[in-house]
């Protein structure tokens, strides 16, 4: 007997976290079955909080530190971790979670918006590490493999997704910065021995301001670049005077939720150049009310509330007045009267232009019509894959879903590769002068000469993920039998560095047989794209930047969603972590279970995280039953997607437990098919057939559930039993898993 | 001293011709101070009709067949050409030199216009190789290597012509049919041993019908493939109807000219498409009228002038009714109300294509204003090549002059290779069937199901052709120092066996250090522009019909017009042809000669041509004052083109002569300059100080002869005395030319 394996399967937020209680106790049924334990891990916000307030809470109601833990065990070969989607924190989501945990009598403090005393501070600080991305940087310990399952891929080429018609004579197109970008200022470093670096300004008049400094491993690649203010701004004008003349409706697409510093500022600038008459004609009283641009115009109409009305009908009125100069502009929510540059957040490119891809290429304007579009994107580095795409559009048409190939993904993304988002290494300047990278010998690595507003950055990537993520690249197209490209773009500074790595490494590998090449980011797109079109797969192995991009943009065309993606992160030591669900954790699928007792939430990324999951453990532990059991599932899940058994928007109709049910039936009826194990064909017959005998009956008891509101007893820590209860309302199919015990 | 060795100087017609009365001369003289003789061979249109009927003519004035002379030339190792621009004859102006001639006193006979005994079909088929393009095929017993002399490139930089800026909104793009035309249904065959095989119809009864029997060579490449009729008409329909939705302007773009049967068929059924409802309405009068839309609109406007007034208004009335409810189209002419249906030879694609490209992708509409176009191109073949560039000037802007790089051609045309145009392998089907290619033996070689009305034709390549175009582009690419690309698509049945012999004649080439790549034609073009605007040179290696299409395209963006090309035909014997002037033989340049006796022919190609032929002269011969005669040339000829010192177009003001008298004088200053070839140096320092003491004088004599009517005794035949002595009007230039004896 092999010994008994373990997969952590991890206990989230909101929907995720109810479907649990649902989903794991068949897992865990199944599971047994192969001799492997499944268990939870708490990671989810209340869960956090809790871990990082032990010490002010009494001796029973501390909980361990599972995200810690789980960190840990990252680092172990034989880790084997299914994630779902959890909560990142925002300050009012971690203040409404306060106050039900207080509500719970945990007695965590008070989050402190403006701490004033050490104790405060500290307080905040705690705070600080559960707000956010908190969790995605800690686990990812390995670089980034997502694909289309082969069932969802079949699925959606027998039920084609609808895809907008493309005209030849469409006017959109991408439009991007020729210069004074971060591409364009882009340096790169890869250093010798590992050592300190201070980021630095230089201020006109001689003086050093140290901004960070950061310890750099050997063979680390580390990048400067700038946006130059100046140029970003011209650059707006520029797209608006040609919207204005060309009559398409004018679009920003930024990712300010990622690119949390550098985004935001470049969102204020378009706002702020859209914008121009009025904080012109207002400046000095925008900034004594706090106006914020890169907080969108709403930041103008909520900070003038406090003036008279008369002022404030002014304000609005010159408000209006713009649009009467200005080209129209995209909508968010065109009844609402919600523009793109009303909140920073509301547009993310990368699932905004797939979107707008995926709709004929166009966006809706303030009537509530589809009209070509300048989707603007100021940086050029990525924004030029758009462009190309929609060029291949305009020329062979609309993507169909049913003949077009598919293009999995392998990114660079383990140990905070190429995290262009991180905040503690981007700065905007506050005076002309000279930013530069200083060794602690006072080697300067690389300088720029920047301008007041500017917007500097560098980013770090490490040698051991650069490695780990050739040997996946070169793994990935030997399994798959595939073509695999580096995105390497010959232009670009830090491309050129990594490319010098990739060659290094591809020596470490059998390339025999392999169809492994190095193009730039033009290049690369188009090469997919003409082998897409003839239903061929071509992997793209990225930096962690289009990784985000891409996973989103492909699926979107081939699947018409991105959720329904395999994610997998092949640790480095060893371990996999399988991820599930790209659509979030989902807080209106909690209201509509609470008031009408219908969760939504489709669990199939957990279906197929859980069977590559089974699969691994089988093979690291030469566990031949968890192997099968991975097999099967996949082929339930099939069986489920060609049946239509995922949950219905609808209440009254099958939902999440639904899904789950019919999971386990074909489950069940495919260990009981098989001719492979008999133990398990013996164990699993049972089970087979009364779920097959029963499927009205089950079905009747988790329909008739629906309809009335329900108590969980919370939201961010529900009750377990109470929701337990909630999610598992059909006796008949409890009483069918519990005989498999 | 070497031995005395000769440049063949093309005497041809009409402007080119006229330009040599003053050229040659000069040339005579320069050259004779290298021991080269440069004579002269007459293939003009006259001297061609006079050599096919020396038999007629009495003994005096009988004529060698120079271009037999010049044809058996070619298969000379020692061949040197320059080949000036001929009459392409049409019988209008067959008849017209017939006419000349006869009053000249040449006793040829008329030109039987409907031959109905043997010696009027004897004397039909003796004009029948007088007729059209009767000289190039005979000729290009090489292939063709094309590329912007470097002179002329700097001159572009420096004095950039105009490029219309592009729109990223620009809806104009290329439209070509994606199913059903030749690209899509071309298969290809090698023939392993020599043999003869029948290109053959099989009507539905069974009966077979051979259309024409061929000889092929061992290794010789066979094509066959056909145009769907019906979806050739289906196409012009979707194109029209998409036209009328995006209120894009509809243009068509074909190349009758060149693809003699297949384009004009083509044509004919845009325009009755265009115009169906007339077509349909009058269908069978227009039938009994002889009405072939083959020839355009216009043929309806010719063949119904013999009908009664009224039923002419009937008609007209109906064909303006149909552009109420069809698209805007293209005009050639807006003044004169000429659409591009008019007549099949006005729009050219060639030229066409590259000309709306440069003029920011838009044709003239009838109100003369610029407008986005929808290209019809309905062989997909090469049509995708300038959806390609339309898409890269929508995303990067209009190209550049004086930043962009070269594309260079080295094109596969000798021994008729690619002779899409060829109309004797072209054919109509009249009705369903299939046409297939068969052996001697009865295998078939390949076949297709055709239907009424489609259009099948075959091609040939040989294999001897294909092997030196190899060994030209490896050439090439060395001298050079260029990166090479041979345009092979892999996806077309053709460029499959041409790039199997590719790889196995690259094999007999020393390629260390050379880039060479073999790239389908959409990567071949992008990467070619890629590199082109940052200010790189690229070769392309093309077969005949991109040859054709690319030596355009190119230049036009680079240089403003094609004329200015070098045009190199290395001969597969050994010998070399040197090809000037693209730009045709000028009709309307004779015309204001004769009433004013100014002429605006640019001689700057066979300035261009000559320094080729007398470096290849020094280079073949070991004769190193002929080296250097070529080399000082081409420096004059910069001088030239710095100086502007090219022809107006102005009377009045210099025209070809006094171009000629500067490349005079900045050919014996460079001679008298340099200090290679002292001998050299002191024959033409008396001439250069002569010209450059009296350039005043002699820029004076020459102007003065402008203004006034000229006879030249002729048009075909123009007397050469008085020739001679209009186009050397300057005494005290022929005195100092003739010093130098």
């Amino acid at each position: 007997m092999p010994t008994r394996s373990k997969i952590i399967y991890t206990f989230t937020d909101e929907a995720p976290a109810l479907a649990t209680y649902s989903l794991l106790p068949i897992v865990e049924a199944f599971a047994a079955s192969a001799d492997i334990a499944v268990e939870t891990s708490d990671i989810s916000l209340a869960g956090r909080i809790l871990a990082n307030f032990a010490d002010h809470l009494d001796a029973d109601k501390r909980v361990e530190d599972s995200l810690a833990a789980l960190a840990e065990l990252t680092m172990q070969p034989d880790a084997n971790i299914v994630k779902l989607p959890n909560i990142s924190a925002s300050v009012p989501q971690l203040k409404a979670a306060i106050a039900e945990l207080q509500a719970l009598g945990y007695n965590v403090p008070n989050y402190p918006e403006d701490p004033q005393t050490d104790a405060e501070k500290e307080i905040r600080a705690r705070y600080g590490k559960v707000l956010g991305s908190a969790v995605n940087p800690v686990l990812r310990e390995g670089n980034s493999d997502r694909r289309a399952p082969a069932a969802v891929k079949a699925y959606a080429r027998k039920h084609p997704h609808s895809m907008g018609k493309w005209s030849k004579a469409s006017q959109s197109h991408a439009d991007y910065m020729r210069g004074g970008d971060f591409f364009s200022s882009e340096k790169s470093i890869t250093m010798e021995k590992a050592g300190d670096v201070r980021l630095e300004f230089v201020g006109k008049d001689g003086q050093v301001q140290v901004k960070k400094q950061l310890s750099l491993l050997e063979g680390e690649v580390l990048d400067g670049m700038f946006m130059s203010c100046k140029k970003l701004r011209d650059f707006f004008e520029d797209t608006l005077q040609d919207c204005k003349e060309t009559g398409v409706m004018w679009s920003l697409h930024v990712k300010a939720t990622m690119m949390k510093i550098s985004h935001p500022i470049v969102f204020g600038h378009a706002v702020s150049v859209y914008y121009k008459d009025v904080f012109d004609k207002y400046g000095k009283l925008f900034d004594e009310l706090g106006v914020n641009p890169n907080n969108g115009i709403s930041s103008v109409y909520d900070k003038i509330k406090s003036l008279p009305a008369s002022q404030q009908e002014e304000i609005l009125h010159d408000i209006h007045e713009v649009y009467s100069h200005r080209p129209e502009m995209a909508m968010v929510d065109s009844v609402k009267g919600i523009t793109n540059l009303h909140i920073p957040s509301d547009v993310i490119v990368d699932a905004s232009m797939p979107a707008m891809i995926r709709n004929s290429g166009q966006m809706w304007g303030k009537d509530g019509k589809q009209k070509d579009t300048k989707a603007v994107m100021p940086e050029s580095t990525y924004a030029r894959i758009y462009q190309e795409m929609i060029n291949f559009c305009k020329t062979n048409g609309a993507f169909d879903p049913v003949t077009m190939g598919s293009v999995p993904n392998v990114g660079l993304m383990a140990q905070q590769a190429e995290e262009y988002g991180s905040h503690d290494k981007t700065f905007e300047m506050t005076a002309d002068g000279t930013m530069r990278v200083v060794l602690a010998d006072g080697t300067v690595l690389m300088q720029h000469e920047v301008e007041k507003g500017d917007i500097w950055r560098a980013c770090q990537t490490k040698d051991a993920p650069i490695r780990d993520w050739v040997k996946l690249a070169v793994t990935r197209a030997r399994q798959s039998n595939t073509p695999a490209i580096f995105w390497l773009d010959p232009e670009r500074a830090h491309d050129r560095e990594l490319q010098k790595k990739v060659e290094k490494y591809l020596k470490e590998h059998d390339l025999s047989g392999l169809d492994i090449s190095i193009m730039g980011y033009n290049e690369a797109i188009r090469v997919s794209m003409e082998r897409m079109i003839r239903g061929r797969d071509t992997i793209s192995v990225t930096g962690n930047v289009l990784r985000d991009y891409l996973t989103d943009l492909f699926p979107i065309m081939e699947l018409g969603t991105s959720a329904k993606m395999l994610s997998i992160v092949p640790l480095m030591a060893g371990g996999g972590m399988y991820e599930t669900g790209a659509g979030g954790s989902a807080p209106k699928h909690v209201q509509q279970l609470i008031e009408e007792n219908h969760l939504r939430w489709d669990s199939l990324g957990e279906f197929l995280a859980l069977a590559v999951s089974l699969e691994e453990t089988g093979i690291k532990t030469n566990n031949a039953k968890a192997k099968l059991l991975g097999k099967t599932l996949d082929a339930a899940t099939g069986k489920l997607l060609d049946n239509n058994k995922s949950p219905s928007r609808k209440t009254g109709e099958l939902d999440n437990r639904g899904s789950h049910f019919y999971l386990a039936m074909y489950w069940a009826q495919e260990l009981a098919a098989q001719t492979e194990d008999l133990e398990l064909q013996a164990r699993f017959a049972p089970l087979a057939k009364t779920l097959t005998e029963n499927e009205a009956t089950i079905v009747a008891e988790l329909n008739a559930a629906q309809g009335k509101p329900v108590d969980i007893g919370g939201y961010y820590r529900s009750n377990p039993e109470l929701t337990s209860k909630v999610m598992r309302p059909s006796q008949t199919f409890n009483n069918a898993l519990a005989a498999l015990r």
